[in-house]
Formats: structure tokens, sequence, C-alpha cells
């Protein structure tokens, strides 16, 4: 893809890091928009993470640590200035799966199936793998549509998830 | 939005018609790329109708119209040419509910979720307009994540509408 459709994108990601030079001191080379999109993908990863997922030592159910993720996307989802899953929109608007920025995502949400995976396993789910891929497709259902505005998610992920 | 990110999905749409000229001439005055796209996603709408919805006087049981929807989502999904829905895709690069190109977008999904709360009402369902935005979550989350190479939807759509 060229670079003008990843500027949007970049404008939007970079606006996450404290500076633009903090994105390019992580960057090997010279970077161009591309490694920046990366970069800043990059450095959200662990703050998307802690503010998605169970903290470590939780003893709650795998169920209801499930539900968190989905509790905590609903909670975000309400803030006016939500825009959705950087991540999905990143892959979306890419659209080619060698882009350094779609490979990031592609590893971050990848972190998120394993932890529905590992859950719904610890759950006794008959197939833990199938849950895994269901939850994906409500959790970046849910996202993408309240991320445009289509749907508000309050009251409507609970039922689809439970 | 700039014009600048528009261009990537105008060309992507913009092949979808028989020529850029059929497009102009459906704008009132001379067209700018954002009018081009919006002309675009229009002249797809029915074509995505007929591709998505059960024929008129189809007699089966709302369920089965219901699951035909996400059947044909996993049969043009199965294509290595598919890129997941074009509108959800509009309206998270173009990310500005009063862009033209957004408003058809948001139209053609209003009627794809009409016909699923009609269906459910018609099925007896309790909250059929939960019901309705539940679907069109799993239809937009599973027609992205196929989109973007996540997940195959073989298999996984069925039994999660179900």
């Amino acid at each position: 893809m060229g670079n003008r459709s990843v500027s949007t994108t970049v404008n939007r990601s970079v606006s996450w890091c404290k500076s633009k030079q903090e994105l390019i001191s992580r960057c090997p080379h010279q970077p161009g928009l591309d490694d920046l999109l990366a970069a800043s993908l990059e450095r959200r990863a662990a703050y998307y993470a802690v503010r998605l997922l169970p903290e470590a030592g939780d003893r709650r159910s795998a169920r209801e640590q499930i539900l968190h993720v989905f509790e905590q996307l609903e909670s975000q989802a309400g803030a006016p200035e939500f825009k959705g899953c950087a991540y999905l929109a990143v892959q979306i608007e890419v659209n080619d799966h060698s882009h350094p920025a779609s490979r990031v995502a592609h590893r971050v949400k990848g972190n998120l199936t394993a932890f529905f995976r590992a859950e719904a396993e610890r759950g006794g789910a008959s197939d833990p793998e199938l849950l895994a891929r269901q939850l994906m497709v409500v959790f970046d259902g849910a996202g993408a549509r309240a991320g445009i505005g289509a749907n508000r998610l309050t009251g409507l992920v609970a039922p689809t998830v439970a």
C-alpha cells in the first residue's frame, strides 16, 4: 500500500505516544511512515493488554475473566473519543499482511485470542479453539460497531457473550 | 478527513463499477473523491442486498432466513479476493458520520439490521431489537476478521449464530 493512506492512521496513532521522537528511537534505522506506525502500535501493546485483561493473580472463574475483557471493552467504548480497536483499524486500512504494522496488530490480537483460548480451556469448554475464535468475532464486531457509532454496547455485549 | 486516505478506498470501490464515468453521471455536480466514493457504495447497495438476503417470497423459517445471510457471508469470505465488508471498511477509514460515503454505508447496514429485526420478530424472539444488534456484531466481526485474514469462517459462523 502507498504511504498516502497510512498517513491518517499514523497521525492518529502517533498521538498515543509521548513524542514522535520516542517512536523514532525505537526504530533500528531512519524510519518511514510504515515503521512509525508499527512502532506506535508496538508501544501501545502493553497498555492495551493492561486495559483489557484481568490482573495477574486474578482468582475469578474463567467465565468471569472472559467477561472482564468485554466489560472493559464496553467501558472504553462508552467514552466519546472511542474510535474502535486501533489494531483492527490498521489491519483493515493497511490491508496487507506483510506490512510491519499489520504484523504487530496480528500478534497483539493473537495474544488476546490465546488468552480466550486458555480461559476457555480452564473453564472446561468443549472446543476452546472454536470458542476463542467466536469471542474474537464478537470482540472485533462489537468494537468496530461501537467505534463507528453504529451500536452502543451498553446491555449488548454481556448477553451476547453469556 | 482529508482526501488522501479516501483515495485508497475510492480506488478499491471504483473498481466495482463498470466505469468511473458511470459514477460521475450519478453525481449532481462536478464530483470530488468523497462524492465518487459515496456513489460507488450507493451503486453497490442493490448488489450487496441481492448477494446477502433471501429472495422475495422465500418461505423458509425466520431462523433459516437469518442463517442464509451468514451462509452467504461465509461463502463470499471463502473467495481469495474477499477483503471484508466495504461498508464497514469505509466507516472505519472515513471515521466521520457526516461524510457522504459514511451516510450511505450507515443506511445500507441499517437495512440489514432492519431485516434481522423483522425476521427476529417473525420468529418470536423475546427481544428482536437486541437480537438484531447482536447479529450485526457477529456479521461485522466475522466479516472484518475474515477480511483481514485473521479467521476463516468455515465452521465458525453457524455455531455462533445458532
